[in-house]
């Protein structure tokens, strides 16, 4: 049995992902949570400490606190699924296939998705958009053995991740992310509508299945207007890495 | 007792974490990890599947495995200084104070660094390089309270966060990070000997000390040519969040 000012902490976590209480925000004072969830301030303040201890909320300013991070609530596959973030978000995924085409395996692809050389690997460029506001350039290539499934797939449908899944029963499950900034070429800035050289934050991406196989690799460009990435980090996990130019350049 | 597999996996992953084996490159086959480690070959395949369920390698090309991921060696000290990574890469950092100037706090401050309105801040535009070239502009607003602390050390101090804990013990423990791109305006360009509008990625951060009270908020821009970020990712554990435009904008 969870006791309860574990429940009420796991309610407050959960308001703070859905920015109901967003960061930058304060929260209550412990007596109105109190009231709020029929319980006394002593068990609210527990519920508090809780999450002071995790790093979500800050020490009081007078009676309230300060709401510091969110949980990170997005799964990997939504962080991996551009549809799928942003239905959490209440908003539209478009999804728009520019081109596609197969092309013998570069050393390159034979590194990263572990094909044989000249295997017939599939190159798709796509145009994703927010309520058809494009803010995304996916310039995906998949490995051999995932292409045809990929191929078959509707150009306009939002939810590649979904019909693999539904189609061939793929999950995702590690993914490994390179992320810098660019300044938009001409045909970035052509189907992004933004002008040439407009800063775009990049993100190369490469995922495999669960047995570590690889699936895809990915140069995304963001419109840096629209979309950012945040990353919570404390000393007893770090995800995030720092690394040099000529490292990433080798990926 | 640790089992004779799970040190093998241990002195392989430290050993693609060093780059000894880089992302993109091939195990030594089998037979030649028995040989190293003197072990039977079975012990060497526990270790490697190991590491093939961590996503660290991946499936068998011929005789040999390829490294798809690091474990994200760095710690949080070393992600949070800039002097501890550029040591763990074997080069040097450099820092050089451009400006530092007490600002009363703006309600951007008081949001951040839980600071009274109005209270004195400390603003230090810093700028830092690897081997002498300049890749990182600084601009952070440290809370009054660890402000006169940071206001004593030298302008060419190599390592910030090494002289606060040496001085005054303190540890950094939390980071919220947000990603984006930025173009290089007219200072960022002087400052950074890159043309004015180059893609600049910008990391806005905010760390808190282990009882989540704020020491710092800063909006970092790396010249994208030299630093990226990483970031390794499972269904497991997915520390990086997609965000929206305007909560960046709150931020």
């Amino acid at each position: 049995m969870t006791a309860r000012h574990e429940e009420i902490a796991e309610e407050l976590r959960r308001a703070i992902d859905r920015e109901e209480y967003a960061v930058g925000a304060l929260l209550p004072a412990e007596t109105e949570l109190a009231a709020r969830f029929g319980v006394s301030r002593g068990t609210v303040r527990q519920a508090v400490l809780a999450l002071t201890a995790e790093g979500l909320i800050g020490s009081r300013q007078g009676a309230r606190r300060v709401v510091l991070a969110s949980r990170r609530s997005q799964s990997f596959a939504e962080l991996r699924s551009f549809a799928q973030w942003a239905a959490a978000m209440g908003r539209t995924a478009t999804g728009r296939v520019v081109s596609s085409q197969y092309r013998p395996a570069t050393d390159r692809d034979t590194m990263w998705l572990q094909v044989e050389p000249g295997a017939p690997v599939l190159h798709v460029l796509r145009v994703r958009g927010l309520d058809d506001e494009p803010v995304l350039l996916e310039r995906t290539v998949y490995a051999d053995w995932i292409a045809p499934a990929v191929e078959h797939i509707e150009p306009d449908c939002p939810s590649v991740t979904q019909r693999l899944l539904d189609d061939t029963g793929l999950v995702f499950a590690y993914g490994e992310h390179l992320i810098d900034a660019v300044a938009a070429g001409a045909r970035d800035a052509e189907l992004l509508e933004v002008r040439r050289t407009s800063p775009l934050l990049r993100v190369r991406r490469m995922t495999t299945t669960r047995d570590g196989r690889p699936v895809e690799w990915s140069d995304d460009r963001y419109r840096s207007d629209a979309v950012g990435f945040s990353v919570h980090n404390s000393i007893g996990s770090n995800a995030l890495a720092r690394r040099t130019g000529p490292a990433l350049d080798e990926a």
